[in-house]
């Protein structure tokens, strides 16, 4: 009665890379109602956030009775195993995007900094390249993609360190942006935490393909 | 030749728990660091970063052997899902220490401020409950334990509400203080993280128990 394995793992990588597609648009529509000031695209932010957490449950589930019923060796087992793991980051990415819109939707209530937005836009479009990637190099088990995803963190973590630098000046030279500057520096992290998932599953493809941990600089 | 599966079952857990005392470890050396403004555990921190980073990829790699040779049903393939997902979660909550550490070291060299640390040690101090308290439930497969965990995020969450309000006005009222009360505000965003951790080890030990997912309220 079990229907074929490829079948059902066909379904699940769909259903992954559908999770993705939601988390995405998430991170693309908070950044959008920062950018434009506007309010709608934020309110959709939360809309897809049901849609990504029931998604979360599913694909668990899916996991657990893909090993329970077929017990997969090999390489199908190192796609659940990923699978697994990339279900928990963007969930997780999801989270982040909510988190951006929150701060987004404070900011939007108050009047725009002079300095605008500084490299945040920036970093935001690095993040979202490196999560579309990361999940290009799932379906096409691109391990060279995936590695430059990976690659692509430091440029990150360096944006953010500069993002960081330039708000603590601009709440030292003007006490009444403080808490807008704050808000921004959150941002900065929530994209700098996206950009950290998106490395897990380019991480979590290339050990799929390979067979082989590069976390943690292991290799 | 396959070892027995409890035996296999039971030195997972072991290392599992090994893991998760390294990181208790590695929270209580931060907190203990920044409060009493000492560098010694704050290295001590770095020190065992390696050690859990190790642990990451060993266990991995022990549930991966245990799916593929001993191909486990029910409550014990759960044990394994469950062991996937705590071990990424505490390596995260090891991440978040090293965070909480090195925005110490710099407030470290920086006169202390006048207001000292607010309530950030008492977050910190619940934080490491519900981690330790996420792991006793998973030793004693204690849902009820689990439960009290998940319920004491809400708390950190309005500790953490609390702490940035207090800074935010402090950084207002005295921009001599900006960059220690950012310094701050990050540790407390850390500690937050580390009980949200925490509650999904909680909840990766109920859905083991039970077989029943209660992440997103889905009960």
């Amino acid at each position: 009665m079990h229907r074929h394995f490829e079948e059902v793992e066909k379904e699940l990588l769909n259903r992954l890379l559908y999770m993705g597609s939601l988390a995405e648009e998430m991170i693309h529509l908070a950044v959008e109602g920062l950018e434009k000031r506007a309010e709608e695209p934020l309110k959709k932010v939360a809309a897809n956030e049901e849609q990504v957490n029931n998604l979360h449950i599913e694909l668990d589930d899916r996991c657990l009775k893909l090993l329970a019923l077929h017990q997969p060796a090999a390489g199908d087992l190192r796609f659940i195993m990923a699978a697994i793991k990339i279900n928990s980051d963007l969930e997780r990415i999801a989270d982040q995007a909510v988190n951006i819109s929150e701060n987004a939707a404070v900011l939007l209530s108050q009047p725009p900094l002079q300095r605008k937005l500084l490299n945040i836009p920036r970093m935001a479009v690095l993040a979202q390249g490196m999560l579309k990637d990361s999940l290009d190099s799932l379906v096409k088990k691109d391990v060279n993609l995936a590695r430059s995803v990976v690659g692509r963190d430091d440029e990150e973590d360096k944006l953010k360190g500069s993002a960081f630098t330039d708000l603590m000046e601009l709440m030292q030279s003007d006490s009444s942006t403080i808490q807008r500057a704050l808000g921004l520096i959150l941002i900065a992290r929530n994209i700098e935490r996206i950009a950290d998932h998106a490395t897990n599953v380019a991480e979590d493809v290339i050990f799929m393909v390979l067979g082989k941990d590069i976390r943690h600089h292991a290799q």
